[in-house]
């Protein structure tokens, strides 16, 4: 049985380790045009802030570790063409280009990053996105030489090397084209989030909203001014493109596998596209909200982990379904803990809800205890049924401990009332007596009358 | 209308608070026989370790504010009967005993530290236990002349002091009768904490278990020797008790009002006890536990303001259900946090059910961020139903996390196998990329063979 991988950072890796834990007799090789396999990609961030010294704490799984364990992992080597009828796929190396029979090919390709259409993007060495290790050095070096930087894009990874930048003295830019920063975010706490973050004193960061990258100029290799659509002019030591990732599906669409209308790869509950024998899971693939069942897009590393498992699970001929996301999330910039989960008030009118809200904003613990933050926490439930649809929390880092209770109330398909009776800790260090997260049920009880 | 209102800490001062919005034409009483009203006991560990100066930080609501918005209350007038048939309440103050008639009584009388029966221990002035306000005031001015301490009694309030006077510099000794510390745990929880506690290094105290307290001898109005069950003798400046509590239920006893099982007041779930017109909430009664709506007696804080609430409501004729709790509670002592819901293993074979179980250790985020620490969870379920029943949680903050996640789950009668698909958040600095949890459940969920 010859079990092919395309892809090895986390749910290719994480299939590829599976499927030869259930099938040892099978050969299992991965392809990646990368030049690293099986790492963690969400950990970029922290390496370039300085949190660890040494790029390789983020390699979970070394190509002499997989060759161990009898699965061959082939680095820079791209794969160019699937050929469904044939079973085989066509791999470019530095040297050749070969074929590779498949009796089960999964696909976990990933995203990569969107490069808006700006005049200059390309022309320079300092613009740099963050996606790969080489990527997370090569930022990292820069700014240790840099004291000025400009960010492109407000969501998380932009936020994340916000902080990073910040705490290494560099003045950071960041400019973000819709008219608020976080826009994953429903707009009333995209403002709170704003807001947090600029109430810090002395602050040496800027977030510009409502504006968009036009124009890099430089001399040489290195852009040093930036324009904008207002015609404000900047100038910086280098530029991180943080505008958001698309699925890498195009390889899978050349060889007829269906894409969903996200753009990524269509797969049904057991990872399957729609091509026998072909599995596709992580960043590069759809996935079923769990709330409603409607495929949706949300490319992050815990999902891939799962999808990956349960690719090889089903490759391996081991039934088993893979329900789907809350789109839960969550990450820190500076002062500030954003963390969603579920739908959030707009997602859930273009899903035909009626949604009603309650927000409240309380400390994370009893307000006489040292460190005792505030808290912004967002609810919306669905006004005909009372079901709960998602919520968002920003502030203080407790906001992440409510969004993680609220997730298992939506798996449970909870309605407001029946969460308000919930019996959630307490303790002056680690909630109010009425934990905010009840005050917030109260109040969106109230609102829907029930 | 007369509302009276007998104990005003938690449950009473809530209670009257909200009667009063309800019923602004109504009288209402509240008559207590301690020194202060409406204040956070939970908070007095932390007065006392010197997280806050000025203990009136603890205090939520004066008696000046509560005679703003129309209620009295009594300082230092304990209620000594109920009359049922007569409607109304004997009061003794330090000047009479007179008459209070009530349309509606809600009992709020709480608890009290239990004394166990020690040769000496009301002999001596330096021997503490730990529910008001001057309790707290005289156990911080004790500790801060002092060298030693002994704690009797290694549950929450114990713990809590542990921590408060190995900050404060004391070598603090806890003595527990029972063969493992923190026995609202299960025993292999107990010597997660236990272990976890005793790994720091240079630590100033002990934790001395399977030894009782059975003496305390001294000299004057001081005992400075305490001897134990097993013949050991240990020199000390001060001891404080924390040896549980006990349900002030006596004076609803007396007017033939049911007591439970527990020894706490019966109420259903209008918080009506057994005689009309009288309603119980807070430490003092009773309430279904929200699995298998059993009672049981969980004396907290958060519980009583829900209850308190409850009361009120029903009191002034609007209906409204308290559907009981989970037992969820958290504390932090020294690196430890211990947060625990629903059944324990040992609770659920109590109450009828074959749990399995499932323990994972595991860091409460990626490995490679500074600050990440362990934490050991453990959940339970029914065998026959795979219905989750509880779950604790000891060692990093993120304990406490993922307890209120599950919490949830329990509110919503979820199965290990629908828990298994929840989507919690994930980012390094918050969860390790399938969440601890998560591996929980999937360990559970092979062990139940689902």
């Amino acid at each position: 049985m010859n079990i092919v991988i395309i892809g090895g950072v986390a749910a290719g890796s994480k299939a590829a380790a599976k499927i030869k834990r259930l099938l040892p007799q099978a050969s299992v090789k991965i392809f990646t045009d990368d030049t690293h396999v099986s790492y963690s990609a969400c950990g970029l961030p922290y390496y370039i802030q300085g949190n660890f010294k040494d790029y390789r704490a983020l390699l979970v799984r070394s190509v002499e570790e997989f060759k161990k364990s009898g699965i061959d992992v082939f680095l820079e080597h791209k794969v160019t063409k699937i050929d469904p009828k044939a079973q085989n796929i066509t791999v470019h190396s530095a040297f050749n280009d070969f074929y590779v029979p498949y009796d089960r090919l999964i696909i976990a390709t990933g995203a990569r990053p969107f490069i808006p259409a700006i005049k200059g993007v390309n022309d320079f060495k300092n613009i740099y996105t963050l996606r790969k290790i080489e990527d997370g050095i090569a930022i990292r070096e820069k700014m240790l030489k840099s004291k000025k930087v400009v960010v492109v894009g407000s969501g998380y990874i932009g936020l994340e090397l916000l902080e990073a930048f910040v705490h290494n003295g560099l003045h950071t830019t960041v400019i973000e084209r819709k008219d608020r920063i976080m826009p994953a975010f429903d707009p009333d706490m995209s403002e709170v989030i704003q807001d947090s973050l600029e109430s810090i004193p002395d602050r040496n960061f800027e977030l510009i909203t409502g504006e968009s990258l036009v124009e890099v100029t430089g001399e040489g290799e290195n852009a040093n001014i930036i324009k904008t659509s207002t015609g404000r002019e900047l100038e910086t030591d280098f530029v991180v493109l943080c505008a958001g990732v698309v699925p890498n599906a195009e390889l899978a669409g050349a060889a007829g596998i269906t894409i969903g209308h996200t753009g990524a790869i269509k797969v049904n509950k057991l990872m399957q596209t729609s091509i026998p024998n072909i599995y596709a899971c992580g960043d590069c693939c759809e996935e079923p909200h769990l709330i409603n069942g409607k495929s949706v897009w949300v490319p992050l590393g815990s999902t891939a982990n799962k999808e990956g498992r349960c690719a090889a699970l089903n490759a391996a001929g081991v039934y088993t379904v893979f329900e789907g996301v809350l789109g839960s999330a969550v990450t820190r910039c500076l002062n500030t803990t954003m963390s969603m989960t579920g739908f959030t008030e707009k997602q859930a009118e273009e899903f035909g809800y009626t949604p009603v809200s309650a927000t409240i904003n309380k400390h994370d613990m009893v307000s006489y205890m040292p460190g005792a933050g505030d808290i912004t926490l967002k609810v919306v439930a669905d006004k005909a049924t009372g079901l709960l649809l998602g919520g968002q929390a920003a502030g203080a880092i407790g906001a992440d401990k409510r969004i993680n209770s609220l997730a298992a109330a939506l798996v449970g398909r909870l309605t407001v009332k029946e969460f308000a009776n919930n019996d959630l800790t307490y303790s002056p260090p680690f909630s109010t007596t009425i934990d905010p997260l009840l005050d917030a049920m109260n109040l969106l009880q109230a609102k829907l009358g029930c």
